[in-house]
């Protein structure tokens, strides 16, 4: 990764963006963060991949991402698509139904309930199995597993969702991922920073995204694992968010596989494991 | 707070966005940062208070805080303004006043040169009472007072600026706080996240916004306070500002308790103390 | 410096707005942000310095920044132009060219392929010696040097590039600063931040601009190199990022006589050293 250092075109939120262009830069690529539609699908055609985030959206911003995408889709760059908040508006619902309808998506990656809204608006039948709020505990797991592998299967792209427990699925193999702590969502953006990271990955890595995406995962919640472990006391959200930056930036190989926590399936010819 | 964790939407400036994302999750709360007219209003009408900042305003963000206003005042959500910079251009003293017309404003925050820019804007005779810029200091302290108790009885809303004295006003009762340190404006948005935890102090508590607000005021004061008595040497604003934000994320009610440096004054049925 | 604290009017890009606010805070100058054009020329007029970056550019923002620049020009107040990626899209390079075109800039602060992009824009014949992304070298000093006297004599400006080897120019004297570490590139926004802190250098000594100038580049290396050798183990660049404007709020005079890696060429009268 730190080798390739891809460029990875951001149209995101103001709320993360230094968190995004902080986060990628950290784990070696180079982040560009024009959002304007003038400008937009020139870094759309000549990145490593496109990042396309929800949050504060609008319909100027939303306008650059298309044009963004289509530039992205004719270079052959993957795209990233985090739906912050799609379930929370008609607006933020319908530009995410635009955006997956007009470009070839790579990755998906939410929350569960974020996930799940998109799988919803797709008018798919899913049934108790998409009460995906609930899909990240142990017990929910197989549900989870089965119900990423299903939307990967109908919208043709890789489905992730982070949480306690972190699903990355196609329509045949999945990563289970453990990594992570609890006060990751107390810090904002810690989601939005992981899209940009998988974008990184993927950016280095576009003929093997599924496992670009699960290694991803895994950094960033390691990552997030040994900023919790270096907190001291009185240290709370605000230093833990720069440690987990310090993490991102220094995390090698060598620490990667001895503390990543993923289980990879292969459910080629079978139904279930 | 922690347990009620209301929805605080934010319609606020690019600047400090962030910092007033992590203050609000730091105390429990759960941010929203929309600020597009297309949805402002949903946020508006289901979170638990709407905060709006006239930082980096424009006219599309100011749609928005209209749109968001009406519906927080249907939904019976309490409202938050704090007039960044609003003495110091009609744009943002014409965007003030809507804002007062409009909605029905339960707090009002800023630093005392934009209290008194409101006063003045109002059309009300102020005097030299209104002198608001000098009015922290220990000898001004009752025409601070008597003046914030006068704005809030002309506004119909909570009045409150801090500075190394805080003063949080309605008609009858004032609250006047001693927390902080003067480190704490050489950081940037210091003000902003302090608008935004009264804000989220109000959604948990929206009987007793006035106590609500006061409260607010003296754990920022207070995790300021610690910031800097966590200082190390050759730590400055930088390490300052993530160091509030732990504070913010670790405080609980004991040291609350021991730390704060509030009175409570009840001006019922009498003029002056 | 921090006795004059000018008043800093800043239209930058949201991604690092917030550390250009604290990192002009922590030099001891006043930053304003705003940037709608219905208010942009108040601020441009009254400020002691105006700062124009062009990342996250849109023609709102060009708008307002012409708005503030033409204010400024009129009040004889300097600007500062930071053409971010200007070399990576038409939409960049023309609002550049409107820019230089239209207002009297003081300073024009980039790296080196941004510079070098301004210079080619410009139509001017340039040869080998504008191949300014090699011009950050030891070996490329004397041409970078000669290129930048060139440019500034040209555009009638302050020309400055930052690097490894940071070169400050006018016609006739330069500045080579050797100050900074290698991770400083590795934090977004070191260089919005540098041309922010340039801005409020020049707000305090306007008649001293090219002097100016170069103690801004000088304090920023210096505190890089501080903020790294403040880090501890496990510490990457989010503490670094942090560490950097703890070094800005506490650095004093003798600090940077001691720490300055600082050179002044006078070239009145003869064409090279």
């Amino acid at each position: 990764m730190r080798a390739a250092s891809p460029l990875i075109h951001c149209i995101t939120n103001y709320v993360t963006a230094n968190d995004v262009a902080n986060g990628v830069l950290a784990v070696g690529a180079s982040p560009v963060m024009a959002d304007a539609p003038e400008e937009a699908a020139v870094f759309g055609g000549l990145c490593g991949c496109l990042y396309l985030n929800l949050g504060t959206l609008n319909g100027v911003k939303l306008s650059a991402m298309l044009r963004a995408g289509h530039a992205a889709a004719e270079a052959g760059v993957p795209i990233v698509l985090d739906p912050v908040g799609v379930g929370a508006t008609s607006f933020r619902a319908e530009a995410a139904q635009k955006l997956l309808d007009e470009l070839p998506i790579t990755l998906l990656r939410g929350n569960a309930s974020e996930i799940k809204a998109i799988a919803r608006a797709g008018g798919g039948v899913i049934g108790v199995d998409a009460d995906a709020a609930d899909l990240v505990t142990e017990e929910d797991l197989p549900r989870a597993v089965a119900f990423a592998r299903g939307l990967s299967a109908r919208l043709g792209m890789i489905v992730s969702f982070s949480g306690a427990i972190d699903v990355i699925a196609d329509a045949t193999e999945v990563y289970v991922v453990r990594n992570g702590v609890d006060m990751m969502p107390r810090v904002t953006g810690t989601g939005c920073v992981l899209s940009g990271i998988a974008a990184a990955f993927l950016g280095a890595h576009p003929s093997r995204s599924l496992e670009a995406t699960a290694a991803a995962f895994t950094v960033m919640g390691l990552c997030g694992e040994i900023a919790h472990g270096a907190l001291l006391p009185g240290e709370g959200t605000g230093s833990f968010r720069a440690r987990m930056v310090d993490a991102l930036s220094l995390i090698d190989d060598a620490a990667l596989q001895r503390g990543r926590k993923a289980e990879h399936y292969n459910f080629t010819g079978k139904e279930s494991l």
